[in-house]
């Protein structure tokens, strides 16, 4: 295991590996995708897994990452293409401890489609608020890209289209969630995102909804704070009868 | 054990564990959804599990509360947040003898957009009739709040919006269904409402559906009551083969 | 078992058992929906589950059934209500041998907007061909019944309504497959019903679709009666698989 | 074993043998559908399974094909009608190493619907290109065929109809893609159509689609190929549990 992983509790390594389980199980991430944590005992460093599939990952394949995307390790694995993404939000959001990347379906056609604004349509995507932002990278990297956040400079463009957000759509690609509290936080943000983005769908078919409001958006996600072991618990549960099956 | 639970069958006890678990299984409740029976021995009380996950639920997880909130025993555990639905909807409706609130997906789009009314399109949601009543909880609660039904006059307002209907939808957040059998109708009811609700969505892309007039919806109500037990033991099979394996 | 059954050979009895637990597979039967097969001694019955889910029956569950919806043995044990789609369809239909009704949910919604047909959008749906016919059970049961075509007098407007056709939808209710070769001709017609109506609202969403021609559907039903066993093969594997685990 | 698969190494028939399973696994193949690979010691000759369920094949069930349709062997078992789709573009494409042709029902409405042209619209389906052909058998069948490539002819002007593409839609069956690095790329790419088929769908319920650039899409697509052992990986072990439980 990463030697700098030392100052990180068991507690934590665990919820991260089964962070990444669980959001294979609830169909989040396919074999792609990736989760990290913010180090606790270093701002500047998070943990995240080697490249690899999440839901093959185990404690073994933990690594430390600085903030501008080095691994902290000199015999480190290969890192995620896309560790950028976290290192940047990392840097511009003092108060982010944890970070999702997907793909997860629902999700991306509120990416592509100018007009189409990701919003929460129900209490359990409150954390969304009166909108999502979208992040086209063809601003920062023009209209020949291969579509990837594969440097310091579009991580760091995501982050500032991220803002004060707790999630920001990719054009194309996915999107990122982010968790002040915990990296069970921001599973569960994922989670439920990719839930609200198809509810908002289903809903726009039939007319035009009624959205939460700020204060109702606010009001719901601080409720879910309250109660996200109650998911967290099902989950963990359900990872743990998978891999024994 | 709750102590007020001495009262109670263990037949009855054991259809409602079955129901927190089925409901799972069925994907009408994740990690949040409750489900009550009123207690057999005493119209006053009824029966519903601390709070956790409902596919987590065992008999000693089950918990006896008044219809205004408070528990039973003394040292009773933590009671879900929105127990107020049940226990006003048993004050409001002395038939009601189960009652099942969820955030089940199809369900959820009629409740938030004005003038997309959920009806029977099909018999086996005959027990929804010509049209679903929204709850707005903005009506009750002002513009901000956290859209839970976490006091006594929420819970009344959702009462006199069910009415006399066997479902509630509740704007941005869910639905309500009871039942006046028993708790297997309750989880009969909650399964095909959600299905009703994916199928008249399907319908409605189409074109515009002939949707079952009154005494149809009536008399097919009627029909699937009367073989309810077909669909409760294949669904108690399949938990149980879940849970074993 | 019932006496009755004693003509039928035990491949068929097993192909009607793997039937039941292959259209559960499947989804096309949920608690309910019933399939049957002509008995191979006797055109004037039928053989059937008696009234359960069909994910549950054994050998010993199968009854034999006149065609007038009478059980053959005195001390048969509750049939379907709905036996009459059977016996009235095998009446009327010399060339039938099997039959599957169900609720299967992408074909509903075509059975309930008038002006929205079900035919034959890919191959493997050819059977279907150019129009399903829609059978109104108001038009014979007046406008409160239960939707139920619970006597011989439904049961022989519904066969009337199916006419030459392979398939008849049932408004509001489901659809009802037959199949001239044998049970898992059925099968296979109520599983890929169930597809193609999937596929066909799709391409509905999308523009207007290009249909098979009446002698495309018509080679293209020949070519997949020829190669049905390779799905029959695969879905026996799964069920066996299934019930063992 | 055929005996003309001596030539073949033991890691390629494991991943033709897994491909199969996996291409079952994720909804891409049911009972019907198959995948090839060219054979590494002689371009004209292809190895497929004997006509099965893909899910079921193992290595002994393996055949080889030459280019024209015809089995190596002379007691070859009864091979695909279809495998002329196979030989076909192995002809015409010197660049082609594996083919999946199947009927994945998100892309089939985008070859029904005339002017609903598939391309990609997230990062995963770059290969896809900025429009993907579609074959009308009935151009070169006429009006009446029963929509199956089961001659010569008919796969060659499927193989013309491709070109230089990765992927070739087929009106009213289904698809077919094909890899020029090896049978796991084919895979993915099988796979990642389908996803893209349901994105580009949903996206298009909501307004205009912002697709990827040719640039992009290129990009994508390199970018991917050097990831998709990742996916791979984790398909393979499911596939493996899977058939272990």
């Amino acid at each position: 295991m990463d030697a700098a992983l030392a100052g990180a509790s068991s507690e934590l390594i665990q919820d991260l590996v089964d962070a990444n389980h669980i959001l294979y199980h609830l169909g989040v991430v396919d074999g792609f995708g990736h989760v990290s944590v913010r180090h606790p005992g270093d701002p500047g460093i998070f943990i995240i897994s080697r490249s690899m599939a999440p839901a093959l990952v185990a404690a073994s394949d933990l690594m430390c990452i600085r903030l501008d995307g080095r691994p902290v390790s000199h015999n480190a694995p290969a890192p995620y293409l896309e560790r950028f993404i976290h290192g940047e939000i990392y840097r511009a959001r003092a108060d982010v401890v944890a970070v999702v990347h997907s793909h997860s379906a629902a999700i991306i056609p509120f990416g592509v489609v100018p007009g189409a604004t990701l919003r929460a349509v129900s209490h359990m995507g409150g954390f969304i608020g009166e909108s999502a932002p979208v992040f086209e990278i063809r601003e920062s990297a023009g209209p020949n890209s291969d579509m990837l956040v594969r440097n310091n400079e579009l991580g760091s463009a995501l982050a500032q289209r991220l803002g004060k957000h707790s999630i920001v759509l990719m054009r194309g690609h996915g999107s990122t969630v982010v968790g002040s509290l915990n990296v069970r936080q921001a599973v569960y943000r994922a989670v439920y995102a990719e839930l609200n983005a198809r509810l908002q769908s289903e809903a726009l078919r039939l007319g035009t909804p009624v959205y939460l409001t700020a204060g109702e958006a606010a009001g719901a996600a601080q409720a879910n704070d309250n109660q996200q072991d109650r998911a967290w618990n099902l989950w963990k549960r359900e990872v743990q009868r998978s891999s024994s099956s």
